[in-house]
């Protein structure tokens, strides 16, 4: 049974969402920080461009929360957190991939861990794979984290939910 | 562009919503009314059994609807607002459509207009044609109108900005 | 594992196509018979208009058979086998859908049987529901029958190596 | 206007399809030549593994070819022809890419031209671009080139016709 607008909020997590800790960025002269979003909500996609699911429905989504929301209220933030054949996805490859596939969203490249394949951000958030969705609050809050595909129908009531908390903040 | 939380709110319209007027119900031995729905948020689909666009994606989205929001909170109600081949889409064959489709939300018949094809309920609000999406909010406003295809993420969010001014209200 | 051509021919049944035994046409002033038909490949598509499946598959197939093929070599047939929700789908309500659907190859209705649901030569083809797709050959005879969805690229070559039979034949 | 079979046929392009110049192969332990294939139907299809629509419908189609066709009467080939972003789309990340999209037919890297982007099959092919599809008959003519998304059925019939050809020949 779907829940109550109190449901789906009590059932998001709340906890501080971890800093983004990368090595580069591409489509932004101003490396974004979650601090430095604080009063917008954040979406962060995280994928890999060799992974089937995120190229046919991850980041499309990714894409279409970029162009319905207003980037004053809303920060879509993509991560290419690769944890698997290293080698076939530096970003070099990234930037052609980027450039074909006509992402315009802010895009990092988490940091390789240190001898082991997940790379920092990703074991920060403790991601199971990709496709991977986080909603971070206005204040910063990690709220949800979705694994896989996900609705879009859902996913644009939960960001509104987000978005319509500016009325319940301290601002 | 996309505009922001206050613009979407200020793009949607607000007059007072019609009274829905019809001849028959399925799926629901209390008929509703919109007056009775006061509190929730109303997602009114109007369509036609022999419309490909509504089969195709109006009415997909209506059942999507159903099944992400709780009933407490949203109504999602269905008006077969026949305005051609009449004969073509009595209620008989409407019952084996909506058992077919397996459509489980209220669905109405709107009243056949007098000496006109537009039937009462189209007509009082000036639909062009099917599908058409309406959504009211809790204080009975008609707030968004829209003809032919929506796409699934905006209309969550425009849901879910509906259901977050619970919070505003009087209640 | 996929078969070869002649596996695929020899998995073909090789009956009499039953003549078809319908009570009404619609797209063409000369009613078909599959006799009339020899020398061209038949594809008989059945179906009922408020059969999902039909609707968002076998249909647009159909369509596109039609929109491939040439008239010269292959005739595309539908027909409208009701064998429930009679009173749902009467030809009245067919001629709407044929016209909403913009479906432009020659439709018949199916005659009901006496006493039984299921019409006459939907029950002379031993068809199990619909849409039922059938393969009818140059000579007439019945060499593929298909109930449910049928991928695209696997008719296409079927209905193509009925039509390569020509040189095989007396003509 | 659809065409008959022999307009069909009339419309295949008749010239030798020239030999397979490449680097590299996966997926095979005996690189195939189109010589050692005289007398199959060879799909030839050239593709980059950061083209959209290459991924998108290009590989799902030969992907689909190749479990529809006996490899007995239909050879499957992918050939990876890097015209731009060469850094980007290395044999390393082409591997990766082959195992994450699940290719299983052969796919070989396509000879860098030099001093100029266009690789060397690609060139004597004259492809406008990617994805492309050749269409090889058995005895080593190249009947049909195709730029771009092509319909499954159409494309089914187009192989099945080549198929037929084996009973014309002198086999």
């Amino acid at each position: 049974m779907p829940g109550t607008q109190q449901e789906w909020r009590s059932e998001m997590s709340n906890t501080p969402a971890p800093e983004l800790d990368v090595v580069q960025w591409f489509n932004t002269s101003e490396p974004p920080t979650l601090a430095g979003l604080r009063g917008k909500v954040v979406v962060l996609h995280a994928f890999q461009m060799l992974c089937p699911g995120c190229v046919a429905t991850g980041l499309p989504q990714a894409k279409k929360i970029a162009a319905t929301f207003s980037r004053d209220e809303v920060a879509v933030i993509g991560i290419h957190t690769v944890f698997e054949h290293h080698e076939a996805m530096t970003p070099v490859s990234l930037a052609a991939f980027i450039h074909e596939y006509r992402l315009g969203f802010p895009i990092a490249v988490d940091r390789p861990g240190e001898n082991e394949p997940i790379p920092r951000t990703m074991a920060a958030y403790g991601m199971r794979g990709t496709p991977s969705l986080v909603l971070i609050d206005r204040t910063g809050m990690l709220r949800r984290h979705a694994f896989g595909a996900e609705d879009d129908l859902k996913i644009g009531a939960e960001i509104a939910l987000l978005m319509a908390e500016r009325s319940h903040g301290a601002g």
